[in-house]
């Protein structure tokens, strides 16, 4: 049996797990890969400094150019933008087939790796940067390379669920449960990225690229976070058999000129409870892919988490050993075209829209008519009386609250309409806009 | 570019939704493949059959012989053992990859023909053959590579999930359930392989046969179907905040030697409701695993029917033809392990227990006392009396109803606490016996 040398680049969380499996799994990662793996060494910036987990002193190096010289495969657990590229292009140069973890990267980076990936005939496999744990990649790639996905629903971002997940399940306001999420190691001490929406975003131009085999750059993501969320949002949505996520939404649709465009969005979304991804409770992330002829189909797991992150990257390096095993060039990503980036005029997708109005014969009608003006269809609408002030009723200050469903309209006419609503003077206030997916 | 030849063996619901996309997404199928697949001929018993799909004529022939001659990629749906084995073993001395959803000879000779597909250095792909359209081969195979799969729980039967979450949805019996599944055509008119979990079985063990690596035998299986399920079981699961599904289970369990050893089980169980299989309804499937690094996974989609099925062949003839253009040998399969079959004596369950008791005092503790003999401690205890019947409390001839959930224990050694329940006086009948998982 054959040995295939291993260098490690960053040692963190996931990275100390990845160490720890290759030397305590030796035996059954070697008779999975049909060679013997030796973790030739550990890059680090600092070999003297504290790890998770106990490994030998003499693994570490901080020393990563020379590293990388000899190995076969290189994992590349650093993060950042430098010199995690530089040292993966080096790798690539010297004939090492590349395991990533590196979402920043990627993002950014990724169609300008894969070509000199493919060229070199090596593998550049990145499971661990998309959903952690969750077996996307290779799925995507592989499992529906015969079938064309139309759209994908991730719940991305553990932090926003579990805060989102608190808040359904035990009424917590958002400042509570987000402190719940800091105290367990959700969230950061700083929890911009994660509630602003921007980690998502991130992942979903990685599984718009993955989903349909083109760039998207991660400025165009359309991205709002889970900051606005009030217990009273959350309230209504369970008072009409819906729940509230933080969806990462990527589409391919039909453009006007007769091609295809994608588009990204990141959104607080309404979900009916019957919906699977209404089931993904905690930090958990789930990916929802809706493809031409599979139908729908959904991947659900850990998004995060050293050992589990640490899973995902072996997968990928005992695919590599194997390719390497039984010879052949590496698999040629097909992430080559680039689609169109679709504006607002051609998303597509349902608003729940609470309105405060005056209690008054008409007003049912008049806004009505805002919304067949606009374009956009009603699917439900209901009408709540505040019935608490009879004072009001008798002198026609009386307010009503209105939670209305549209039909899938373009995101411009359903803002359009929001705004016109706004502007009625029946309307003392828009509460609450939500997009609404699953129905 | 090269050209790939496709010979495809049966023209069924599958096949010709395979033959379709085939010819209907070439342009596709070939940037994906690397080389263009052309569909080389359909082999069927009678060629003037109607079919579902509009096929060119010319395509079809009766000689299957022949046209797998040719061929680089033979795909077999035909089912059944024979002749489909046969063409198999013929396609793979000529040196054609296979691509297989045939479930059935995969159960009984799956070791053997992966055994062939090595030696000659050719693939043997079978996604289609468990779960129809979720990728949970190639997830198991692949990415799971490096981690090590302690159980895998699956809902792997449309038909009785369907018929299940109808029950649990609408109160229907068990009959009107069945009939409107048999109306919408997820059940046959004859329902025996669904409803008495044969078909759930076979599946079964091809899950535990990819999830360890080792070979298990049908008849091993212990299997109970969802006939004896009523109204009331279902009324007396939501009570408690659970349901009922019908999951196949695959586990790995340390034997008393030291070694390992491998159980499969296919019964109703409960779930909480909260747990991510509960989301699972209508005749939809889910494939659940708990991996030691990864932790728990879920793959979600839909299990059967002609489009969804022929989105998981095409992906893998993809696949196979990706492997042909960039060069090597097939993929090695590593089922080469006889893991031995655990009895129940090592199997580890915990039940939930209906009981129809006297209405008396002592009668909590004779019953705690059968539990305690046999070893088995109680998670959660409920009573419940019968009190519509006055006079029966005057005369001492009340009923109470008990409803107990176990802490995990020994199949054997809870079989054994419920027929000692049965025995006692006290005891009027023990109404209903499921096993629970995921609390």
């Amino acid at each position: 049996m054959n040995t295939l040398k291993v260098a490690l680049l960053g040692c963190g969380n996931v990275g100390s797990q990845v160490a720890r499996i290759l030397l305590d799994d030796a035996a059954d990662l070697a008779s999975r890969s049909g060679a013997r793996l030796e973790l030739a060494g550990i890059a680090v910036r600092n070999v003297d400094a504290p790890r998770d987990v106990d490994l030998p002193r003499d693994l570490f190096t901080d020393d990563a150019e020379t590293l990388v010289k000899d190995a076969d495969i290189v994992i590349e657990l650093m993060g950042g933008l430098e010199p995690a590229r530089s040292l993966i292009l080096r790798s690539i140069e010297h004939g090492a087939s590349v395991v990533s973890g590196n979402k920043a990267l990627l993002a950014a980076d990724g169609p300008a790796l894969y070509e000199k990936a493919s060229a070199a005939g090596v593998e550049l496999y990145y499971e661990a940067a998309v959903a952690g744990a969750i077996p996307i990649l290779r799925p995507i790639r592989e499992s529906l390379s015969g079938d064309r996905i139309k759209r994908v629903l991730g719940i991305v971002n553990g932090t926003t669920n579990y805060i989102l997940d608190q808040m359904d399940t035990t009424g917590a306001a958002f400042e509570d449960a987000l402190k719940a999420a800091q105290t367990l190691g959700y969230a950061e001490a700083d929890p911009t990225a994660d509630v602003e929406g921007l980690d998502a975003a991130a992942k979903g131009t990685l599984l718009a690229s993955l989903a349909f085999h083109t760039t998207f750059p991660l400025d165009a993501v359309k991205c709002e976070g889970i900051t606005g969320i009030t217990s009273a949002d959350i309230d209504a949505a369970k008072d009409t058999g819906f729940l509230i996520k933080l969806l990462a939404i990527a589409e391919k649709q039909p453009t006007k000129d007769g091609g295809e465009g994608v588009s990204v969005r990141v959104h607080p979304t309404l979900l009916p409870r019957t919906h699977p991804l209404a089931a993904v409770h905690g930090a958990f992330n789930a990916v929802f892919v809706e493809a031409e002829n599979a139908g729908e189909l959904m991947f659900y797991g850990q998004g995060a988490g050293g050992r589990p992150t640490a899973s995902a990257v072996l997968g990928d390096v005992v695919s590599a050993a194997r390719r390497m095993v039984s010879g052949g060039r590496g698999r040629t990503e097909t992430t080559g075209k680039h689609l169109p980036v679709l504006g607002e005029e051609s998303i597509l997708t349902s608003y729940y829209i609470d309105i405060d109005a005056a209690d008054q014969p008409g007003v049912l009608a008049k806004i009505a008519h805002v919304f067949a003006d606009h374009g956009v269809s009603i699917e439900v609408m209901r009408q709540t009386m505040h019935t608490e002030d009879l004072v009001s009723i008798a002198d026609g200050t009386a307010s009503a609250e209105l939670r209305i469903i549209t039909h899938r309209g373009t995101e411009e006419s359903l803002a359009a309409t929001v705004e016109a609503i706004k502007d009625l003077d029946i309307v003392n206030s828009v509460t609450s806009v939500l997009r609404v997916e699953g129905v």
